[in-house]
């Protein structure tokens, strides 16, 4: 007979109270707002430097929460962030998710173009009003890109942008650079972050606003 | 203007050249097979300790090469590994990945039986016996439930088990459970690991098989 734990709000309940023992002393970094996305953002990696590494700026998550309560659109550099992010929960508040990198339109303005589809995938997605938070955990591209709109005034100001492309060229530098926009922003500095990353924070927020049955 | 890198080939190719940099001596624990796979799992997660967390067992890549090329269906347990994996170059091989935990059956099933839909599903893909490769980044439950089907002789030996659940409860012993099956497999040792890791793993076999145009 087996003994492990079978039930998943079990799973997840033990685990984050696993995070918390071992978050130590780090868990005065954070308050009652940020210290359930940095927990969900470990549960997700099982790596705890991501404490040392996330940053909040610009009161971003009550700008975040307020933009998801009054419904919007979410948009993701990566499928897999679409994929990943809860269509139940979102759907609670109106909110969607959406890419638009495999666009069959993107790829061929951006061929043309000679740029990436990720470019030109921010672009569009930038210009649309009801799209209040950007998820980027891929692409510098797409980061460097909105982060140039904004500058240009090309558009409003985000809700929030969550900012943690993961890599080895120019994902560090591209987070840094966006810190100066004054633009309610989260993100993981150095090299670390990606689409899973990127998931765990709007989940973080998400499940403070909303309690999942059986959890 | 900017200076940014913005081709996705020649980020990927200074980016792998900075990770073969970096591991050091850490290099030749690897072979030619396993050393494109820690690669692509490194630049996935930007997290380094991978190197000495990744375990290879039993020929698992030739073996899931060899499925691979033969063209097999590919079952993992979170619809994010679904999407993140390459639908271009499985296409080459005729292979496709599927995942069964937001399928209706399955979770009208796992409601009645009182289990998850994680196990219903390892279930019904374990008895289709085109699937020969399993991607497990997310529930431990889904990898004891292959090893105990595997145990009692239900199902034939899988050509390769990925089996990266990342987390704090059972993530790990589930890993280390499923190492005395004899079956190709590779695992992340402790908690970490997830869906990323999952397809990084994936596409660090398939790229050695299939040099993507551009890259």
């Amino acid at each position: 007979m087996n003994t492990y734990i079978k039930v998943p709000q079990d799973i997840e309940k033990r685990s984050f109270e696993i995070i918390g023992e071992e978050l130590g002393d780090k868990i005065n970094k954070f308050d009652e707002t940020t210290l359930p996305v940095i927990k969900r953002v470990i549960h997700t990696t099982a790596d705890f430097e991501y404490a040392d590494l996330i940053e909040f700026m610009n009161d971003a998550i009550n700008s975040g929460k307020e933009a998801l309560k009054n419904g919007c659109k979410i948009y993701c550099d990566t499928n897999m962030i679409v994929n990943g992010a809860s269509k139940m929960v979102l759907s609670k508040f109106n909110c969607e998710a959406y890419c638009l990198v495999a666009d069959s339109e993107v790829a061929k303005e951006a061929k043309e173009r000679g740029v990436t589809r990720s470019i030109v995938g921010m672009e569009k997605a930038a210009k649309d009003p009801s799209t209040k938070i950007f998820l980027i955990g891929n692409a510098p591209t797409a980061l460097y890109q909105l982060k140039e709109m904004i500058e240009r005034n090309e558009i409003e100001k985000p809700a929030l942008v969550v900012g943690v492309p993961v890599g080895f060229v120019g994902a560090a530098e591209s987070k840094e650079a966006f810190k100066s926009l004054g633009v309610p922003y989260i993100t993981i500095n150095g090299r670390k972050g990606g689409s899973t990353v990127a998931v765990s924070i709007l989940h973080g927020i998400l499940y403070q606003m909303y309690q999942r049955e059986g959890f």
